[in-house]
């Protein structure tokens, strides 16, 4: 009977944590590059230097708003990855599919930051909240699959995975809520999901909060 | 007797992995770099950006190609790397030559997705071909070089090592017969290459599959 | 008792650390990308390409100077978390933030470069300085904040944290007046700027200096 | 008595690592996006596109060059960091300059690659060669200082401080004829330092060599 490559493949989280922490500071430090508009053409005249840092600010804020969307979700990976006990192949290809949505956020959120002031901001609303919850999907399955194939701790308990899928249900629902008001108005769309994301950041110590 | 330098130089298998994590991490993000076409120029019609990120469909296709390939040989070498018990300075060397094999990939890649529409494109899948060509030759020899030099693990038996060498030969096998459909239709090859990573990414439970 | 999210979240101090050397190495790589002038358009006559050069000097001088605030950075923020014994979700984001204010430093540093031999360069020296008192302020709240949460180790002794304190305090009370003289000659701005880099650089063996 | 900032700062080798590997990483993949010309115009002609391939000829050779200067210089360091007991702010310093040079890479490879069939490439192998120089005298220093500074580990022989000594002069000397040689013919030049990497790459098991 001869053992499948399979059977010992990407058995290694220490790699896949090596791997993500990567990928993420990448991605993190890539989405800074839109930034770079001033550089190209200097000029000898503040006021020409203030209109185009004045030009920046929506691309900063876009910007803002990408660096908290992957912060939270490489805390919500992590927070995963530290209760598992051992990785497999199929678990492994999962957070491989995840870390394909964190790649394509800097994308995402060029593209944000490039239509947020024009009328037809709400169709890169969309690719932006296609790409959070392309995010939150894989990071939802790896949940179920490393709980299904009980590849967690045994210290997790029932509570635990509760709260951890209702985190991301939960998350979920409001990005949603925040995409869908892109079709009234493109900038409470953005307020709102800046705002939510604001929420897990800074995480309040108000009763009811601390469910999210 | 003086001691040579390569009898103590490279002989760190975590710096290994950690460099060859860092490569992947940063080839897999750059990637992306080639979708920047509708961000450049900003439109005001959507009939407009629709039609730019219709264009950019073939970009992404390769790009999910290039993701997947990198992650087959990402979780290839990581299976590798975890069955050795040390490294010596040859194996640091054949793994650098793997390593700038992984590097090519972006380039590969945009060579790909701008010829992929292009009555030419079978110079392109050649290339792109070539590169992967690259990526197994160098993950065999490695392998190779290990069992020879006994660097790998007492507990590695006979039979994990024909399924590694079974795995690069099929694979190899596949992506051979993908390019050389390329010089009848590159939509087919491309298709049939695709479709390779995909069983491999997927792993589907089917009897015979398991084997590959 | 539904645990929360938050109580299990965000726990590992070393992907903590795994996530901000990548960062770092990412922008302190990318600072070198403005230095591209001369590659763009090779030119067949040396005194051509040694003018190229030339200009090219204010961006050299100016990425060095980034590059040692980053580092100078990077082993304030290695020893902060050295002497942690554990980590949270809220010291988390303090040192997200911190990463946020590290890879803004690229922009800030194109922006010097570009401006530095122009008159109005007093508004890239403030830019510039804000995103060098972002650094500090955060270096500062993550040591306040894991010092009252307890999350340190027992051995730091209260001479350790006000060293720490002392430190942060005097390096941004010589950067604010480096910014400051600014607006009287940006060349003596930056000339002092760097000399105190150097001196965190260097570490001079002089009674006085080693209380810096 | 007032402990010293210095005397508890950077004394973390782990992290000295995976910053090494993560700018070594980057600059490796970095080098690759010098490789992008026939990209960004593609041709419907086979006949074009073959030739503005055979123009990346002497890029990508560039390329492999300074791929193999990287990784010798990331072993030597690798081996280095190994044998080290402990590290302290000024031996963090010292690599951290050493990374500096690492990240000057791919800008001179650029210049290089953008000079190499001009006339007055001997420019550019000029500021290759400084790059390389550098990149050896840190690591001599910092070897030399961790030596002094007793940060070694006690199984480290006299006769293996002799053999670290001797490959960086003996291969600092043989760049410096290469690049001498350049005042001559600057293929040869190139030629002589593309084959000297090669046998440090390859380490042929020739008496003699293996000394080198």
């Amino acid at each position: 009977m001869e053992p499948t490559y399979n059977s010992f493949a990407g058995q290694n989280r220490d790699r896949l944590t090596a791997l993500s922490d990567g990928v993420f500071a990448f991605a993190m430090t890539l989405l800074v590059l839109n930034l770079a508009v001033p550089i190209a053409h200097p000029s000898e005249h503040a006021s020409q230097l203030f209109h185009d840092l004045t030009m920046l600010l929506p691309h900063l804020i876009v910007y803002m708003l990408s660096f908290m969307t992957l912060g939270i979700f490489w805390v919500g990976q992590q927070t995963q990855l530290n209760l598992l006990q051992r990785s497999d192949r199929d678990l492994t290809w999962l957070h491989l599919a995840f870390l394909f949505a964190v790649t394509l956020m800097p994308f995402s959120t060029g593209l944000l930051a490039a239509y947020i002031t024009l009328s037809i901001a709400v169709i890169a609303i969309g690719i932006y909240w296609g790409n959070i919850f392309l995010l939150g999907a894989m990071l939802f399955l790896s949940h179920r699959y490393a709980h299904h194939a009980e590849l967690m701790q045994s210290s997790v308990t029932p509570a635990m995975h509760r709260a951890i899928d209702r985190r991301i249900f939960l998350a979920q629902a409001l990005y949603a809520i925040g995409a869908l008001l892109g079709f009234l108005n493109h900038y409470v769309s953005i307020g709102l999901i800046l705002i939510v994301q604001l929420i897990y950041v800074i995480a309040p110590r108000i009763p009811g909060f601390d469910q999210l």
